[in-house]
């Protein structure tokens, strides 16, 4: 007698306390749902952990939470999110991505349809990068006291020898480079949750880095000084985190940064400034001065890179400032917000 | 103007959204609470991703999601069961637990007193260990959309060339063993909630697993076909699922279990069997007979190893059965629960 293998119903069906209980229920449910949409070697295998090749180089490790709200917008959802995002910050260390894993807690009565569509867009977005997702967990908590699905992914990639970025790499000087528009994905987010039409519709950028970041090493090398993907708190987080971090201020061209003007106008309207706003299909980076031309025409050839631009340079200040000329020839300081901008955006 | 550095209030104040919003709140959060606790040169980097040394060998990942109720219970609390647990499924493999990451997913409002006690509990944990915490991520969710704190951990180890051990490595005539009694982690937790007292207080049994599984690998080498830490589900659902991936039953004696007298009373009150009863600091080997009194000795002179015993054998059995005689010299058979037993053990 095998286990009954009568299918999930993923039509009607909902989550319950059983399929995080350890016994038959979640096993199905992994098969089910995960292990078909993840689909590789090593999940089949059905054990607690991964064995995976041994790996040249450095490692590089990082791990992010998702809960964002709604878990379905414009341009993703929350299983995509939850690989490009993890992908991205390997990437910007300058390493390759070659692992995820992810962890599940779900709210009881999440519709299985919803865990299923999540699970498949993960496994086409892992699919899609290259990064197998090789081991996982699932829990589920009582109704009300979760919000559906929150997942957590870790990642790991291999830094090849000699390459070293890393956030007090800023020097005076250093151009200060975007890689597209500011403020996508979060103003996707907002407008889905306020259910507000702006005439086009503002997709998310989300999307994987590590093709784009792999080329801008190719051509600059060691000049690169630091690559970060302004997710939370945007690209005036980014910066503050850096000149703190460089010990260095900026000094950035509002004129400069490009900003789609269906998200300008959004942002208005939403009282947002789209510098603050979380990207998760973006970066910025800093460079020797020498190869500016050579990194921007990098990343100018690579699709996610089209609209790529340099916004700024880094320059001396003891105070760590990022000082912004404005659209109408101004000055002002770009600080941190103190406070919180955007719940949930990621 | 460097960022005002306010200390937290640990003693009165709560965790808000802005400590989630990727500004200067968070920065402050993580660093005086997690950074405080598990103290390394990685985290002080600030960067959104560790850069670790090369590994010589196999990688071996994994990753589990903790939503433990209540978050603090006899014997340990959730910070301290995420490090163990996590570390427990990479010495599963037979592997050298080696780093962690940890992501927070915070509910609104939550003391940051309790918060700091959490970090410190895994930071101690991770020192106890030898494994560090190099990098993490926080959310924050409203107010009733998450339950006090979730963390997902994840760890990297690394598995020596030669050595290999699955859930499919159970082998007719191997020796089946555990390292110590069962159920004691499942009801500690459930005495907790339900707020009983059985004289002598039950501690969970949540510890680190891999200097045993190490001394364990170092007297059995090859002859150890499969280790696994009976968490969710207990030994009855460890059981059955290595017969299913392995192709083979089990026969066991309920007589040689291990199960502390006070547990046994408990789990007869509350209507549970200790054998389907999470343990966290406990494993279940499988050996070549002829390797089974060194592997005894090994374990019984590591101090989480004391209780050791044999408690059955693996048999061919298509069926894939788990077969027990119980006390009274009858059988019976062991299944797996098909629903749920004890929600949020871990």
């Amino acid at each position: 007698m095998k286990p009954v293998r009568r299918k999930l119903d993923t039509r009607n069906g909902r989550v319950d306390l059983s399929h995080g209980s350890g016994g038959r229920a979640m096993a199905q449910l992994i098969a089910d749902i995960f292990h078909d949409a993840f689909d590789n070697d090593w999940l089949r295998r059905n054990d607690d952990q991964a064995t995976l090749d041994a790996q040249e180089g450095r490692l590089v490790m990082t791990t992010d939470g998702y809960v964002v709200s709604p878990l379905f917008f414009p341009g993703g959802d929350i299983g995509s999110l939850s690989v490009h995002g993890t992908i991205n910050d390997i990437a910007m260390a300058g390493a390759t991505p070659k692992y995820l894993s992810a962890s599940f807690i779900i709210e009881e009565g999440f519709a299985l349809g919803d865990l299923k569509r999540i699970a498949q867009s993960m496994g086409d977005a892992s699919r899609a990068a290259g990064v197998p997702i090789v081991t996982g967990d699932t829990k589920v908590v009582e109704r009300g006291k979760a919000d559906g699905v929150f997942i957590s992914t870790a990642g790991v990639g291999v830094l090849p020898d000699g390459l070293s970025l890393s956030s007090d790499g800023a020097r005076p000087g250093d151009a200060v480079l975007v890689s597209g528009s500011m403020g996508d994905h979060g103003v996707a987010i907002m407008s889905r949750r306020e259910n507000l039409e702006f005439g086009v519709e503002i997709l998310s950028d989300s999307a994987a880095l590590h093709g784009l970041t792999a080329a801008m090493i190719g051509a600059a090398g060691g000049a690169l000084r630091v690559m970060r993907d302004p997710t939370r708190g945007g690209l005036a987080a980014a910066l503050n985190e850096i000149a703190h971090q460089s010990n260095v201020g900026f000094t950035i061209n509002e004129e400069l940064i490009p900003v789609k003007p269906q998200v300008a106008a959004a942002c208005e309207f939403l009282g947002l400034d789209p510098l603050y706003v979380a990207n998760e299909g973006k970066l910025m980076a800093i460079c020797a001065p020498q190869a500016t031309e050579t990194l921007l025409n990098a990343m100018r050839a690579h699709p996610l890179g089209r609209e790529a631009a340099l916004i700024g340079h880094v320059v001396e200040d003891e105070r760590n400032f990022v000082e912004m000329t404005t659209r109408f020839g101004g000055g002002r300081i770009v600080d941190w917000l103190s406070g919180e901008q955007l719940p949930r955006i990621c």
